[in-house]
């Protein structure tokens, strides 16, 4: 299945990379919506063709919804963002990604993060570790919030409907920096590899996360909702995955829930 | 003196790939803040012994102080940071950049912005265009600010001495997204390539910005203060790159310099 799973990755990023025109800079947004809604279809239609074909029984929960209705975690779920970081796709033509989980009853056995333009992939197997390409990933260490580089939208600053954004300012004095880059998946990605050392998000969908979880599993990367519960992949959830000291320091001390 | 200087970024950046251990992960940040001082200070001196030998008379600024008291501009001067986006180099092993810009009587004649990690070289040459590794970088059309995504770090949405916030607040409601890549040089990089519609910053030095403001003048993008004033490249200066009419949009609604 993971060889499979891979295969599948594979080739559905080359056929997002040859959508490309050769064209450097994307010169009409506008135009570009149109495509990009094609490309996320086209990909998502192509991996559930393929998977239906292998796997006749399992379900498949995608963003863009051309597979099943998932309203239990029963048996096999491939759970798929064909394209995460939609307007770096559109604007940046890079820093995005193809995000996919694989779960059993509920329990993730094997999570990809594929950036499509750097052909870096992050995978990981329950229980076997997580890898960069052919590299294996160490577990990650303990980390000090006031050295840490933090994962997080400008948004969360603002008065906003999901957090006292208070606390996030202080937030923002006390950890050494932060960084944004518009892709779920990808940010995840620099959390598991030690590039940052938290990830947080205010609302994020299943298959956004969905591979990533896996993943951090394997790394002792702790992921919750900002109310410190577990993920249910069945909605949609506040977010935070983090190295275990920093992720308890963010929820104890600076993050209230509205 | 374009092949000379090319030559050298690519040989310097060599031998900083060499210093990383083949670890993935940066385990130990404070052995880590030795590390990057020791190379900072190295490819300058690199730098430095190279361009002496090939241009004697030729004057150099570096960020690490091994070059010459920069009080004019007259005459050749090289404008070098051997490593933009240190915090990046510590903690991700990637997304840093050398940046150069080489100046005769204060006229910028050539520019780079080489990505080590990513290998890929942004260059210009005065007059004859900008180029992204060897494909030719189109010039920028207008932008909308509605649809534009702008560099920008989180701390300006915060109270601070430089600029009234709340016009910033006001600018991240109008537009479309904002990112933060934590390396002056490839943000200006995201904005000549069209990845980024601006890049603003409270402060930067002038071998933050030197290479950039080469490439920039060669693609259309707009380069100023953020009191829209012309940079002086002997003191550290308020700093946006953008658009045209994005440039000028921010300047005018939403900026206001303390």
């Amino acid at each position: 299945m993971d060889k499979f799973a891979k295969s599948l990755i594979k080739e559905a990023a080359g056929r997002i990379r040859s959508s490309f025109s050769s064209e450097l800079v994307v010169e009409s947004k506008s135009a570009a919506n149109d495509l990009v809604t094609n490309i996320d279809k086209e990909t998502e239609q192509f991996f559930i063709k393929q998977i239906k074909k292998e796997f006749p029984d399992q379900r498949i929960l995608g963003e863009e919804g051309f597979g099943d209705e998932i309203s239990h975690l029963n048996g096999y779920i491939w759970i798929l963002d064909p394209i995460d970081g939609t307007m770096n796709f559109i604007h940046q033509k890079k820093n995005f990604a193809i995000s996919l989980g694989i779960y059993k009853d509920g329990v993730g056995l094997l999570g990809y993060i594929y950036n499509v333009m750097d052909d870096d992939l992050i995978s990981a197997t329950l229980g076997e570790g997580a890898f960069f390409n052919d590299i294996r990933i160490p577990l990650l260490t303990d980390g000090l919030l006031g050295q840490a580089i933090i994962g997080i939208n400008t948004s969360w600053v603002l008065p906003n409907k999901y957090l006292e954004h208070e606390g996030i300012v202080k937030l923002l004095q006390k950890v050494r920096g932060t960084r944004s880059y518009g892709s779920a998946a990808i940010e995840i990605g620099y959390v598991v590899t030690g590039r940052l050392d938290a990830y947080m998000s205010m609302r994020l969908s299943p298959w956004d996360i969905a591979g990533g979880m896996v993943i951090a599993n394997e790394v002792g990367a702790i992921v919750t909702t900002l109310s410190n519960h577990p993920i249910n992949l069945l909605v949609q959830n506040t977010f935070i995955v983090a190295r275990p000291v920093v992720h308890s320091e963010i929820l104890d001390e600076y993050v209230r829930v509205k």
